[in-house]
């Protein structure tokens, strides 16, 4: 089995490339970044090419690997952020990029299946409760805007040329690796001695908190099984929500120490207060979340201990 | 008032620029089409520059004129049947355009108002009588759904950055100067000699159809009122509904001699059975349709007899 993972060398990307590689899949990818031979082995790619989304290094990929039967599709804007300091820069990486992806597969490998990876930021803040797959989306940044524009461009080609495509809105994913968000935050500021911290928002802010390895493997899963429709979309939460308050006590009680943790009340302008999975998706795949919240977080501190020595 | 209109050289456009000049706005126009300084100077255009919505061609129009005080933003695809078979042309000159524009304002002119062009194509097949402006979207081809796409940045835009923007959704608009759709392809034929014409669909099919220089009036006259909100947007059409079956009828009618109208009832795939625009754009603005469609099909042909001669 043949597969491309674009933004291979992102947080999620690293995760996946080694789940499918250690599944036998010959895993090759495109995107930003550079990845020495020794990295580029180690971690599972048999071929990396370091540039754009576009059709001269699609071919140029295409030419060293031959088609691949999925891509996974993770190359994109990352951060809200981000998209709001450089609203054109997320833009570009997440709809222009997916739209020079789509009209490649069109011209060059329509039997191509795309597995796009989106964000439950698309929905919004007006949700109460678990959100279904078909709720309203009404995105509060650019980054959760251009991930929908990214997802029509997705269902646009699948309506008018029949391309397969799956995308997956993943909510809070966090794990090993992670460099950025709430417990990336938070341990950095322990790191740097601080003992009485003070966050934004008022910590009852609930979110779905998915580990990046059960991720990767859900991603795998999806490959796994044949899609019934041309687009389909997929809500990649757990269904379990914890609140901002108990993510930032468990980080600390890993941590270890006498540390408080307080919120400043100041919420962020679109922040939700609740962004939750339903759990319909457990009952169309062949898979199970099997990193609870507590046990990854400590996980997390471990790993993030270990990076600084 | 110095305002600029993009896409200045299109059927709607060269309207537009018409109506302004002669209310003595100072009208300069930028994107693509080769404009003669005579034939500028007699469509009211000021200054025109033949080239793509990019931040170097906008920093070189402000240079001649100042910065305007509103954009009206026509540039874009236009047609569904090129979107059809061009979807990444189209998508570069509706999505990526506009991105490009909205970053130039964002960097530029914040103060400027954007007018943007928009369809009822972002409505798709699903409705039955008149569509309210908050109604479903639900695209069925590309052209439709980068426009959706195009909206969906002003909105974002305007959200996170306070950039003004009203995207007016146009329904069926025809009139003097139109050389595609319906009732140039009639015309066309029956200047060929054609006397008896088999069209696709049914004929029953329902659309509002508008007069371009009724259109290009209400454009003005979205310009002359301020706007409550950052991001608004306007169902353009009359609320008055004709099938296509009589319009082809009227059409015939107006040619003179005896001509046979038939449909195949082949039907193209996504086509909207019906697509009339709610009159509530009516309540909120001092604005009339004037050219009812009877009238406005007869000057239509008019037209294309005089330009053919």
């Amino acid at each position: 089995m043949k597969v491309w993972v674009t933004g291979a060398n992102g947080f999620i990307g690293r995760h996946l490339v080694r789940v499918l590689a250690d599944r036998g899949y010959s895993v090759h990818g495109i995107g930003h970044g550079a990845i020495g031979d020794a990295e580029r082995h180690h971690s599972g790619l048999a071929h990396w090419l370091n540039g754009e989304i576009d059709a001269a290094n699609l071919n140029a990929l295409a030419e060293r690997t031959g088609l691949p039967s999925t891509i996974f599709h993770l190359a994109g804007g990352s951060s809200v952020g981000l998209s709001l300091a450089q609203p054109f820069e997320d833009f570009s990486r997440t709809v222009a990029g997916t739209a020079r992806l789509l009209e490649w597969l069109r011209g060059t490998a329509r039997d191509c299946r795309l597995i796009a990876v989106s964000s439950a930021a698309v929905y919004g803040a007006g949700h109460e409760g678990a959100i279904a797959v078909d709720a309203a989306t009404l995105p509060m940044s650019p980054y959760g805007q251009h991930k929908l524009m990214m997802e029509q461009l997705c269902r646009s080609y699948a309506v008018s040329f029949s391309l397969r495509s799956t995308v997956v809105r993943l909510f809070s994913v966090y794990g090993p690796n992670l460099r950025k968000q709430l417990p990336w935050d938070i341990c950095s500021r322990l790191q740097a001695g601080e003992r009485t911290l003070v966050l934004g928002g008022t910590g009852a802010e609930v979110r779905d908190w998915t580990d990046v390895r059960d991720v990767a493997r859900l991603l795998a899963v999806i490959d796994g099984k044949p899609q019934a429709e041309a687009f389909q979309a997929i809500n990649a939460g757990s269904g379990f929500g914890t609140t901002v308050a108990r993510v930032s006590a468990r980080i600390a009680e890993c941590w270890g120490g006498t540390i408080s943790v307080q919120f400043s009340g100041i919420v962020r302008a679109g922040d939700p207060t609740s962004l939750l999975s339903d759990d319909a998706m457990r009952r169309t795949l062949p898979f199970d979340w099997r990193i609870p919240v507590e046990q990854g977080l400590g996980d997390y501190v471990s790993w993030f201990k270990d990076q600084i020595r």
